[in-house]
């Protein structure tokens, strides 16, 4: 299915209409989040990739458009969308970059209909990558430098939220998945031990380690709390040095008292000279739970992170929306009290500084000098204008990014959000669109912008 | 890709290690929820469907083994691999039934190897349709007849969830969709009217409503809260009487107070003669605010509903579990503290009253005359016995099922659960088993099953 019915019946209903009626003046729509949810003082914009994708391969295949004549659409509006292909201008921030309430994620230029027709696809597919960033980068704070593991694609919502799980947590800095698929796609790091039906189904754990052991020379790690953790340990141990591999194996614990169970399994380690081994450890971490083993001193060295990863547990959602900001060159917002939306193409200005980011107009200069623009153009005419950055880059985006963001902001409770001021010429085109549209509205009189 | 490696590294591990120790007794592992969401009474179980196409589609594709070949996979494990089909059996619940903790919704028997290395997928299949199943059914209980709209694909966790929430909230009885493609895949109803860019784009309100009025005169609902809320109504009615078309039309409602709104909205319609136009209200709501709406009397005809039902924002996960129950002709269950599972094959039996069900073993007679088995087998040598039921089918299934469920467990808030008893037969393997984990574990002597 390559695009075109993956979208929000309305999307059609308003796209027939703009192409019947010729309104094909290029309209911008600006994505992104208006509200950040309790626990977030910031979130990390992902999924642009998967957006170029779906936007380089939208169309209306004939099977679509047979079954748009089954619910309704007549034949003009099934050849006016035949035509459609995505052929406009597409400026982000890239993968990886820390944004606030406000900042644009993304903003489309393209003639309305079929800038409308992407919303639904492009909304997805960024809420989702960014939802699950943002949480992901919650556990790389809270870790401090531990190895993190994302085991999420169990309870993910779908497939596609598994590779995305795993992608977006690479770009924070997670140090592998357990999902065999998602590494292959995106070129990670996979990792994975055993189940504890693996120890049930061997007579003894003894044997079952053994076996696995062998079978399994160089990736021995030792799953110990199926019967009795520490003396899981003791019998991990015992394989390990029968086996002549007691320099690299390792442990994980999956249930009970983490702290105490760590401590204790790596006293026994290294008091039987194993101080090389890992101890690893999981079971429904949230990132309060791994940032309070870490203060405590757990010695724990990885942790395997799952559904609270993988759902984005406290905060499944963003509040993502796609507003027209400009229509047939003039600026455009909706009025009703509450989501009132700045209009115009926008550019995000960052210091680096604690005064925050700058919002203003795309064509804005700079706030001052130094000042960063975030967003940039990365499709034109409904071609990426580069090859996708490699993940490594990713990755040095949103460490670099974290090193400047304000401590207040990267608390993992009641954070502080950043400060994102309005540039003048955006204040004054936001007064100006507001009295445009009441009068519009038949509500008011035409103002200046003064 | 067509599923192989759509699992967890774990399950390649132990799937490898089980194939090359001739490892093949049959094992059957028992998937279900440990315990339920705060505010869940029941579950609907979902994804059935999905887990048997994936199961009929597993296998490992040349490129597929390649890949493991360079992540650490020797040939002979790529041999057998190679080899691997799911030929084994699957029980389970149909889709629709109502369940609760501990209650199977599927159960699959298999060589272990086989069986494991499914385990992520079918995790990742019933976890995302149960999850959104039971939130939709939540919805259902709020409107009280009134008809409900998914809205979500937007802010669904990618495209696979934007299909599951639209097939989940049918079966539990949402009226429709906005999403087109799942309309077409499942049959659905589709729904949509317009955006507020749509009201924006065009000169005024006025002449965004009958241009539209115009192009779609079959569906036509006016959102009335771009600019002024009851000025849009009035409009909406101008509109409507001009074309003729004030039979067939209807409003929606997508901010500020809907309770208010709807009742004013209602008088001017009424007043001005509509009194056959609907009232859509949407915007953000979840279940308590569509049952708040409901108790007060908000004349509200039909519900929108997004993000809330669509991530199932208040318990975006379920805790399931794919657990071995059998291996090689002997029970097994897991020992560990508050995870303990109980052993060997299920069968639930449900008589429809208050005392709630029993979860029996698979070859237990009924508790009692008219007791029925909820368990029953779809899969046999890894083939469908029969065509999947049409949704219709499913929907049926699921108001029988609601109209049996004690009302105390339909209780938006603080449902209280139904209580699950254990067969005598259950009861003694699960200390017969216990016993003998024990002695595995070499902490304790053999029990028999007095």
């Amino acid at each position: 299915m390559p695009g075109g019915l993956r979208t929000d019946l309305y999307e059609l209903n308003m796209a027939v209409s703009y192409l019947r009626r010729g309104m094909t003046g290029p309209s911008t729509f600006s994505l992104y989040v208006r509200k950040l949810p309790k626990h977030r003082g910031f979130l990390v914009a992902a999924g642009l990739q998967d957006c170029l994708d779906l936007l380089e391969d939208f169309s209306f295949e004939e099977d679509d458009l047979r079954y748009l004549g089954t619910i309704g659409f007549d034949d003009r509006a099934l050849a006016d969308l035949a035509g459609v292909r995505f052929d406009g201008e597409v400026w982000a921030v890239p993968e990886g970059t820390i944004v606030h309430a406000d900042e644009p994620i993304l903003e489309v230029t393209a003639p309305i209909a079929v800038a409308q027709l992407v919303e639904t696809a492009l909304l997805n597919r960024i809420t989702l990558h960014t939802t699950l960033a943002s949480k992901a980068a919650r556990y790389v704070l809270a870790a401090e430098g531990r190895d993190l593991v994302d085991f999420s694609f169990r309870r993910t919502h779908g497939m596609d939220a598994a590779m995305a799980a795993a992608r977006s947590s690479a770009i924070v800095g997670f140090a592998a998945t357990s999902d065999v698929a998602a590494a292959q796609t995106y070129g990670l790091q996979v990792a994975g031990t055993m189940a504890h039906s693996f120890i049930e189904a061997f007579p003894s754990e003894d044997l079952a380690f053994r076996s696995f052991a062998e079978d399994h020379p160089t990736r021995t790690t030792f799953l110990v709390d199926t019967y009795d953790t520490l003396n899981g340990v003791r019998t991990a141990i015992a394989v390990a040095r029968e086996l002549g591999i007691t320099d690299r194996v390792g442990i994980r614990l999956d249930s009970g008292d983490l702290d105490n169970l760590a401590r204790a399994a790596r006293a026994i380690l290294d008091a039987e000279g194993l101080s090389n081994a890992r101890i690893f450890a999981s079971g429904g971490l949230d990132e309060f739970e791994v940032a309070e083993l870490v203060h405590a001193g757990a010695p724990v060295d990885a942790f395997g992170i799952g559904t609270q990863m993988g759902v984005s547990a406290d905060a499944p959602y963003l509040d993502t929306v796609y507003k027209l900001v400009q229509y047939d060159g003039r600026a455009s917002m909706k009025l009703s009290t509450a989501k009132a939306s700045p209009p115009g193409p926008k550019q995000i200005w960052r210091s680096g500084g604690e005064e925050g980011d700058v919002l203003g107009l795309r064509d804005d200069d700079p706030p001052a000098y130094g000042w960063e623009p975030l967003l940039e153009p990365v499709m034109q005419d409904g071609s990426r204008l580069r090859p996708d950055p490699p993940l490594r880059r990713l990755q040095h985006r949103f460490q670099d990014e974290l090193v400047r963001l304000p401590t207040k902001a990267r608390r993992l409770s009641h954070p502080e959000h950043v400060a994102v001021g309005r540039s003048p010429a955006l204040a004054a085109l936001t007064v100006q669109t507001q009295a445009d549209a009441l009068t519009r509205a038949g509500l008011g009189e035409p103002r200046g912008s003064d």
